[in-house]
């Protein structure tokens, strides 16, 4: 009936014939959970053009809007075997043909495991950690042409650049990257942060080729590693072809064009909030370099979910990492999160929610208690420990404790772990991509960036460190994000020093590098701080002890952030060492007699394997 | 045949025979909810009695403890009518009586109405507000003798204080009054402030007497005022009669003796911490003259829960403030809430929950949606707004805004709302007895009382205000607590400066009563402020501006804490500004055009009624 109808108004308007310059996705998959895919068809006035599809396919939906270079035909692909499809475009006595490819999906692709709390994520940016092919620096179809001297500029970073160095990144002992996005982003530019895409089927060609991103994935998973990809919901880059030539005027949030979001997150729950506010959070844009997208249309819904699984099965992938989750339409971001871990049950979502409270953190996680409240669950499994990353932010700089100062902050980022879904599957971090470098805050003290990454790579959660702090790279937010976010000495050509390399590293950055090193390829194999239970202690004197356990180990941890060095009388914990005696730390090496005291230098940290 | 085991038990005992130096409850009430009393018995060797009772009353229980001081005779009360019982004690062929009367309760009693957001509490210190009567600011019966000389002495105020100014504090606007504990004291020194109390079922001699107390509560409802007791259920004083006898050994939390609390109250949730930390906070003591009551215990937790619903029958309260609610064991503290609220379903009890984190006060309120998270329900309705608190504490030194500083500050504290199951049951308030006093952190700035009183009596919450600082009182906590609990000028016989009459007080002094009482009077019938529905805006350029709104009225509220003026664009405002047109400012008596543009002086505040 609906056909009908179609048919009918087509017959009626009078057109030019069209040509087709996009369909999207450009193939799909199958046997999919959920078995219809809307395929997008953009070309000049291609819905003036009825269509139909070869093999007795169902066509269950066609939509128009009112842009007529747009048609979305949605086809069933339930019991559909792999093969090439044909898509008829007919207008009047004129037709044209369009093929459309399924393809067979990998092996057990549904059930795909992901990255969780046994894995150390390696955040990078791909324009600045290594140049593996220089030949592709600059595009001709693209607008921002590589400029090295420019610290906003491009770098000439890439994809063969990760590859090249994927056993830097192994040996250090990070099991999973998580790079910055990667698809096309044309904008005049900044585009090196890649956060403005504008084309997100297709990696940009200063990265390398889709081809080239599939297969860093599989040289990732030859060596037991993983990729997660930065997928962005919220905002596409003003030079995105979609946003030159609007499928609906409401693809976009509109006031009308460009308005600057207030970034207060919180009004997504305040119930004393004004809808006001809680719009110009939502809707508004990033920066006006960023439309920000209407995730409440279903259309531009259903183009982010089918672009996101369609990532997944073609480049093979691990998990993603979503940027700026809390900023998107709650309920529209809820089902593009759902749609997604419906089609793959075990795969791992870690948004970013930039907030300074648990609860409020708490809420975009998959179950949350606190969002439960207001009957809402985001399906995200993962969230980003913010308050853990805002205690690292001075700590190490408070000698003296005192009721709210020094060590009791990380006890007190703990105790509302009970705030939480799932408390294990936080991501953990020094510092990232957005924010100070650790090395720069402590000013390269490497007693503190000991202390920070005992921390991280024993306590619950997913630690994320970020390139380069594993050899002491410094960078201030404050002389702006490229300071952040330089260069990986190494990666370059001509590079004078090459810190990939155990030769070419300097002292200072062989001694970041080996104590990461020994630390990350420790934690690997260690079950019981990968899932094992966490009982910390009360800080007393600035020092703070906890232990991860589970049936079979008990790990302590003791972190002495005082200058001078601390006697700790041991029968406070003895509910956790019970009937052990001493402890391997892993740090020094040495034994440690656990029978009545322990003592532990300044600013000095000790794992202790409790035997 | 329990009755059989213990007389003969008792017939193969040789004993002195007892003499009854307590009976606690000392009376009982008809037609309780809960009809089982327990009275507890005390006098030398008396457990080695046996006893019954007259009227044909059932003994359901008789327990005895390892101390044969104590008996604990429970009776069931259902059904009998108001009458003079009689408790016989038998030992042998000896044997002694000791009546015990059931009285009538005051019409409507279960049903009493409490203190809720259409009242203002008035916070005071009885020994630092009046003294009535001179005669008894010592008592040759306890420890320690009246020296006003000394800041931490006992000054002498007294229950006739507070009853003879009562019309000084309803003309200032308040309609309830919450009075520091009144129960005996015995403490050597410092017990002024009367949290370490020695006998629970006495008023302190130096206040007055129980009759009096009862007296104080008549006034009150005279007046249509409320009284709310400040019950202490965590600890009584080392001076305290059980404590130097006690009934068992776990009456009290043993380590054995004394032990201080390490005060961190996560313990109680905390699903990291170790069990000795929680044990540590809930069963150390918070100073050594202050034993720590065993709730677990359930003769204690009995024994709490008659004695404070004998106060409520007794002087006919109005409420209860409940000191170091969340030191209590957790169990048993909502056993002792709910039963007292089963008893008076509408009575509010506001527990003192000193924390930082919104989620962690709202735990500890009656249906908490995060303390759900645990299967956990205080029963207490409701609990103080520490963090609001913690926003006066400076806010309004901070004249430059930015993300964090300023007046989002306020905004900040309520966009958790939704994290409490009855934000609109909150203690809101500017400081308290143990706090510095707004007055002294902002050197009697009268701009920055405005604006605070402002916010205390328009927001969302119970106001409460604390004794003096309607004069403008200062005091300086970090000279000690005596400087923040000084005397109210007038209060004495030969004060000099008596603020409680209009032509006593300095003309500093009117300035700072004058607008209080303007303040709080005008809340006193604005029910769209009492049960309103709260919507704010993000503040800009440090302008706070919230409405309080039902279907009747609206009024807007506006803050600049800015030093210098500032013109608000009134269109963000449009979803409540409606169809108004002006408003008139309670504060100015003007009235403020509303069309386009609002003009505020800087650090100042309009309360704005809508028309």
């Amino acid at each position: 009936m609906k056909k009908l109808i179609l048919l009918f108004l087509i017959t009626f308007s009078t057109s030019v014939v069209a040509q087709i310059d996009r369909m999207e996705p450009p193939f799909w998959y199958e046997g999919m959970n959920k078995s219809e895919v809307q395929v997008l068809f953009y070309g000049k006035n291609i819905a003036q053009n009825s269509v139909q599809v070869s093999s007795n396919v169902v066509i269950t939906n066609v939509t128009k809007t009112e842009n007529p270079n747009y048609l979305f035909v949605t086809i069933d692909t339930k019991n559909v075997k792999a093969q090439e499809l044909q898509f008829t475009f007919t207008n009047g006595k004129k037709s044209f043909k369009r093929n459309f490819e399924i393809k067979k999906r990998r092996p057990n692709s549904p059930l795909r495991k992901s990255f969780d709390a046994s894995d150390v994520v390696y955040l990078l940016m791909p324009d600045r950690f290594a140049n593996g092919n220089p030949n592709n620096d600059s595009s001709p179809e693209l607008q921002e042409k590589a400029n090295r001297s420019l610290p906003g500029g491009r770098h000439g970073g890439d994809i063969q650049g990760i590859i090249n160095n994927l056993d830097y990144i192994k040996e250090l002992g990070a099991t999973a990257i998580w790079s910055t996005p990667m698809c096309e982003d044309n904008d005049k530019g900044y585009s090196y942060h890649t956060y403005g895409q504008s084309d997100v089927y297709r990696i940009d060609p200063r990265y390398g080729t889709n081809e080239e991103y599939k297969k860093l994935a599989d040289e990732m998973h030859k060596r037991g590693m993983k990729l997660i990809k930065d997928y962005v919901t919220n905002h596409w880059g003003a030079e995105h072809w979609m946003f030159k030539d609007m499928p609906t005027y409401d693809w976009f949030h509109q006031f009308p064009g460009y308005a600057q979001s207030n970034y207060r997150m919180t009004t997504q729950y305040d119930i004393n909030g004004s809808k006001r506010d809680a719009k110009y959070c939502m809707d508004g844009w990033f920066v006006p370099s960023m439309p920000d997208l209407n995730q409440s249309n279903p259309l531009v819904l259903n183009y982010l979910i089918q672009n996101a699984i369609w990532w997944i099965e073609y480049a093979d992938l691990d998990g993603f990492r979503v940027d700026t989750y809390s900023y998107n339409d709650k309920e529209g971001i809820a089902k593009w999160t759902k749609a997604i871990t419906d089609e793959y049950p075990y795969f791992n979502i870690v948004g970013e929610v930039w907030m300074h409270d648990q609860a409020q953190i708490s809420y975009w996680q998959k179950d949350s208690p606190i969002a439960k409240i207001q009957s809402y669950n985001s399906y995200l499994p993962s969230v980003m420990d913010f308050t853990l990353h805002d205690v690292f932010g001075n700590v190490f700089n408070e000698d003296r404790a005192d009721w709210s100062n020094g060590m009791i902050k990380f006890y007190e980022n703990f105790v509302n772990d009970f705030l939480y879904a799932d408390p294990n599957n936080l991501l953990i971090f020094l510092e990232n991509h957005d924010t100070g470098r650790f090395n720069q805050i402590y000013q390269n003290d490497f007693k503190k960036y000991q202390l920070g990454m005992t921390i991280m790579t024993t306590m619950r959660g997913i630690p994320q460190i970020y390139y380069g702090s594993e050899i002491g790279m410094a960078g201030d937010k404050g002389m702006g994000d490229a300071d952040i976010r330089q260069d990986f000495p190494g990666g370059w050509k001509g590079d004078t020093n090459n810190a990939f390399s155990a030769s070419g590293r300097t002292a200072e950055q062989s001694k970041y590098f080996n104590f990461s090193k020994k630390v990350l390829n420790w934690r690997k194999n260690k079950e019981v701080i990968h899932t094992g239970k966490l009982t910390h202690y009360i800080p007393e004197n600035n020092v703070y002890v906890y232990f991860r356990h589970n049936d079979k180990e008990t790990v302590m941890v003791v972190i002495n952030n005082a200058p001078d060095s601390q006697k700790l009388n041991l029968t406070r914990f003895q509910e956790n060492i019970k009937l052990f005696t001493s402890g391997n730390d892993i740090l020094s090496g040495k034994t440690i007699d656990l029978k009545t005291e322990l003592a532990i230098d300044g600013k000095s940290a000790m794992i202790l394997e409790l035997k």
